[in-house]
């Protein structure tokens, strides 16, 4: 059995690029251009909790880096790298290499290395922190608190698919093993939208992304914008895979699933042909799927242009009693 | 009960200092002065694992953040701000109430703003993450790697106290209140040495924070440096309430005890002026306890200048089988 040091150094540390001093001193040092500030975002992710025990570690991997990503495409920020810390109940290498490959892989393809980390031994259950850092300029963030009434609402990618697959794992609906094979890559290996993000910087006003479920984090945008909004059901970008589920399980699905991490964003109306533009530069769908409202409130409009009555809420850690 | 969201703005949300975004965005934002770069380091704690189960929530809120400060001080990195990471397997409000304030006050003398953060509930065990963020010119930090023959060696404060404290309440040595009560502080509310580390710069060649005991911690300057070491046993800054034990148990506390959080730093001889002038702007002790040799290889002499032929590990999360 290999020391912690050791279990460090082979599957976590990697040459650091050119500037960055990485994995291996008290701290890992990395610069900023000038004229840019640091985005970070920190993400506890635990076993039970965020993902399930018997998770193919290549795709956890992949998610515990993603779900941090995309909040740095939800500022519109640059990656620059990321810190590990990782407790784990046991050592098992072959477990160990497999997350490795996925989170590097990930890493790899955005541009953001693994610049330090912790590991220790838990007691019970594995626990995985990340935090990324990027660089925007300051007056180019997506803030919450910048949409504005007359804001188109968009919506990236497709909703619902990472929902349904959580609960056929879960049980809480009957086996199906199709709708699982169609959905749990979404859940399982989420894309960040981090080009996206990137191509938005000057056109969108506010952005958030969707980990909560699309109400309860438009919510926070409206919360921190003092402004309501109104969504249009209909339109709403329904992954195929939902096809045929009954009326109530789609909506929750669709209005209150959590783990999308896709973008939600407003932007102002004469700037459609910019936005349609930019999601083609990063290869995204992006749909628009209701505007924001000077009056306070959040309206969700059925096909036939009525406010649907029974909203689901989003996904909260600490459920009131 | 509250809900997540009530939970992170009552105890951990504050006003961002000017030039900040904190606390309730994807990201929190800082800027970083021109020509400096970015130190950071990441700490995730765990219940029985590096904290015992009842432990005072205001000293732990302390701790979490100090481990990570003493990771800026041992690169001589100024603090900028920090992200926080909290699973609780339970929502108790005076244990929260505590702990913010025991994080907020020494972020407070610190100048290292909390700004941002992820709260969820935990399976079993309650789990830290930490990540903090300094600045330091790219030329001043202090690497490990740094450390050339002839350097004298240094340690900041008091070794072994912590680690006694620490065998007392995990009653491996029998009830002592008196040197509890002479040690707890030690353990459980480390000052990490911010100010030497920031006085020390352009003077100090390689640094290192005792976290995982002195012999350990330096063998990692040693091994980065491609050098060797003489360390005087009889040099070492031992805390005074570790007087009357036991040879044994006094050398484990002494060379081998972790928890520190000083620093072991080493500066050419002919700047043994300018360390303590440092020192004393710093209103920091430090000992030279040794020199770099360029042989490879760490020695400890005795009393009687004889090398020391048992020597204590340091702490490993994974010890080898």
């Amino acid at each position: 059995m290999a020391s912690e040091f050791d279990l460090i150094a082979r599957y976590f540390t990697r040459a650091a690029p050119a500037g960055l001093l990485g994995v291996g001193d008290d701290c890992a040092l990395f610069s900023v251009p000038p004229g840019e500030q640091v985005a970070t975002s920190t993400d506890l992710l635990l076993e039970g909790r965020h993902f399930f025990s018997d998770v193919d570690p290549t795709a956890l991997g992949h998610k515990a880096l993603a779900v941090n990503l995309s909040d740095l495409a939800a500022m519109g920020a640059r990656p620059l790298g990321c810190v590990l810390g990782l407790a784990l109940p046991r050592v098992d290498e072959p477990w160990l290499a497999a997350f490795a490959q996925g989170f590097h892989a990930l890493a790899d393809a955005h541009g953001c290395p693994l610049i330090g980390g912790d590991t220790t031994r838990s007691a019970h259950d594995l626990a995985i922190s990340v935090t990324v850092f990027g660089a925007v300029k300051a007056d180019q963030a997506f803030l919450r608190s910048a949409a504005r009434a007359g804001d188109d609402i968009w919506v990236s990618g497709e909703l619902g698919a990472a929902d349904l697959a959580y609960r056929l794992l879960d049980g809480q609906y009957p086996a199906d093993p199709q709708r699982l094979a169609a959905t749990r890559g979404a859940l399982e290996r989420p894309e960040p939208q981090v080009a996206l993000g990137l191509a938005l910087r000057g056109i969108a006003h506010a952005a958030i992304d969707i980990s909560d479920g699309l109400l309860q984090d438009l919510g926070h945008v409206l919360a921190a914008s003092s402004a309501g909004a109104t969504l249009r059901y209909a339109d709403m970008p329904v992954a195929a895979a939902l096809a045929g589920l009954a009326e109530a399980p789609l909506r929750r699905a669709v209005l209150g699933g959590g783990d999308v991490y896709q973008l939600c964003f407003t932007a102002p109306a004469e700037r459609r042909e910019a936005v349609l533009a930019a999601a083609r530069a990063a290869s995204a769908r992006v749909t628009r799927v209701g505007e924001i409202r000077a009056e306070p409130g959040l309206v969700v409009l059925d096909a036939g242009g009525r406010p649907m009555a029974e909203l689901p809420r989003g996904f909260d850690h600490f459920p009131a009693a």
